[in-house]
């Protein structure tokens, strides 16, 4: 193992954990933001970390083909391109070319497709999905797998999860350790727990640094997720990290981490800062709403981010009406930050030995809804 | 006089000052960064303040038509509403009603107009203008005036000139005094000397805290504008601040602050922020050109803005191709940067008494072009 992982303490089945990478430690139940084109959309990378975000994930689909993997090498790899010295966990370019490339063939060896941005042709294999990973200078590398759409009858899903343990195989393979650097293996199988269990015992078989769940929040809907994850972590090994990939809304991670997970993404905080949507507290909150036009409260008076110590609920509201950059810059901070200050509440919680009654008191001030003017 | 002025040392024509107003000091000559819907686009009131700026400059007509003057008024005015609690100054209106408003109906009284937004109708005087800018709380008001267009008849721009005259009188009128606040009046009359002549008589007869020179740098050239502020700045009183409005390029600030010039406000480094131009010592550099693909070197290696300090050409040409947010943040901020290093130049130049050092050395660095890779 060349990636370290602390176990510091357990609540029933949520762990509070530190992971330690090349470029620095990981406190989980952590949260990665998306930095897709390697930039966390509308932040700088000061930014992010003032959030209190320790990693962010890259996409490897995107940056093999803009500015490309061995471009980002020459200039000293993904940490010093976009200037973010801490961890990085890159994907591995699988989800992304089957949701965005076009003309996409699978075959045994890989998948060959067309860029989405200039209609050019790749091939993409396990072993150049780790490469470029490896050019990228990923702390955490994924391991390249079919991210198998749903629904999906038991055979597909069965079919798909044999070919992406085959792909495991190929990629612990070619993996090349370096102290500080893990490979993670993603347990596939859709929503059926025989092939969960049997991805499951695939990958430690083949031993991994950390263990993703892949192919959930794709539609399942949150109960047949949380089944999922009920009959996957108790066969994950409990000395390395787990991670959900793709996931989530806040309730989603906090049920996650009651069930055992360590690790979490999601574009959901970014996307919905650029789209006037504010997590708080007490729900999802639209600042184009025509409620927020003279009110002069922050958007959340506990919140300790440039948006709410800076700004009235007011001013919010003009700037995402009339379109303006900051809106977008301060909700997205203010989403990283919420996010974080979870992550923050939800390791806290696990170290006392209190997480049900955080999960409870969350779901409750969840359900007031938005504090009235 | 409630804005005070203080004249520290000449250099020819040119001038270091101060201008005392109620949210605090400006340092002269001063380039004023246009927040023209409360918001300098792209940057956090804080960033702002970091590339030195002192004072920005908020658009009546914007501001007025969204979020409206009593609702910024109610929410404790401007400073507080876009959180920047130094200077500002805010335009009379004027100049953006006839470039953006639409069925302008122009009248002795004032202008009618239609919102560029809603289609809603609206009215603006010289009283309402002075009231929505006193709503507004700006420590510098600008008169009401018609910016006459370009070209224009001796016959026509005296017409204009003596309009906006007669409208500054009655700016003078509503004008309510308080200390730490102040009026600018603004010349008019074209590239017409006898008409500048009349009009810096008739403002300096009616009497102002500072007086702007209006009507340039709408396509007349810099050699006509430069013309006229050689026969404008000797008629204005030597103890109150001088503003040239809307300009401009770099080499227009040092030819103006060479013509007596003690302040400028400009879209320029914002705008070009925004479609990935970016000014250096060395003239502009379009970061969307594909040498900058494989560039380790910064933009600037002597510039201390983050753009320059934390990046890469090759990263900056990166998020411009791939239009992230994160590029155009970071080359406005580099501009508004290089803004004020080149105004911190020239201040630092008037008070040794080697401005023209300074501008021969700077238009030789502006010649000699971005050194290659």
């Amino acid at each position: 193992m060349t990636l370290g992982f602390e176990l510091l303490a357990t609540d029933g089945a949520a762990r509070l954990g530190r992971v330690q990478t090349a470029h620095g430690s990981i406190d989980t139940p952590a949260f990665m933001p998306v930095g897709t084109a390697a930039t966390v959309k509308a932040m700088l990378p000061g930014s992010v970390a003032e959030t209190g975000a320790q990693i962010v994930l890259g996409n490897t689909y995107h940056l093999m083909l803009r500015p490309g993997a061995e471009r980002v090498e020459r200039l000293g790899g993904l940490h010093r391109f976009m200037n973010w010295p801490g961890p990085i966990l890159t994907d591995s370019g699988g989800f992304q070319v089957m949701s965005l490339a076009k003309l996409r063939k699978l075959s045994e060896d890989g998948v060959t497709f067309q860029s989405h941005i200039d209609g050019s042709r790749h091939h993409l294999t396990p072993e150049r999905s780790i490469g470029i990973q490896r050019l990228l200078d990923a702390d955490i590398t994924m391991a390249f797998d079919e991210c198998t759409p749903f629904p999906a009858t038991h055979e597909a899903a069965e079919e798909s999860m044999r070919l992406s343990m085959r792909w495991a195989a190929r990629c612990r393979e070619a993996f090349v350790p370096r102290p500080g650097y893990g490979l993670f293996g993603i347990v596939q199988g859709g929503i059926h727990p025989d092939l969960r269990a049997q991805s499951a015992a695939a990958l430690v078989g083949l031993g991994f640094d950390g263990y993703a769940v892949g192919g959930l929040a794709v539609g399942e809907g949150r109960e047949a997720m949380f089944a999922t994850l009920d009959v996957t972590t108790p066969l994950l090994p409990p000395d390395r990290p787990r991670y959900l990939m793709g996931v989530g809304r806040p309730e989603d991670i906090v049920g996650a981490v009651l069930r055992g997970i360590d690790m979490f993404d999601c574009v959901l905080p970014t996307r919905s800062g650029r789209t006037a949507q504010a997590f708080t507290r007490r729900g999802a909150v639209n600042l184009r709403n025509a409620r927020h036009a003279d009110d002069p409260r922050p958007l959340d008076g506990e919140c300790a981010c440039p948006a709410c110590t800076g700004f009235s609920r007011a001013y919010l509201h003009h700037l995402t009406r009339s379109d303006e950059i900051l809106g977008l810059m301060l909700l997205t901070w203010h989403n990283l930050h919420y996010y974080q200050d979870l992550m923050r509440g939800l390791r806290g919680a696990v170290a006392r030995g209190g997480l049900a009654g955080f999960a409870a008191a969350f779901a409750r001030e969840q359900e007031k809804g938005d504090i009235p003017p």
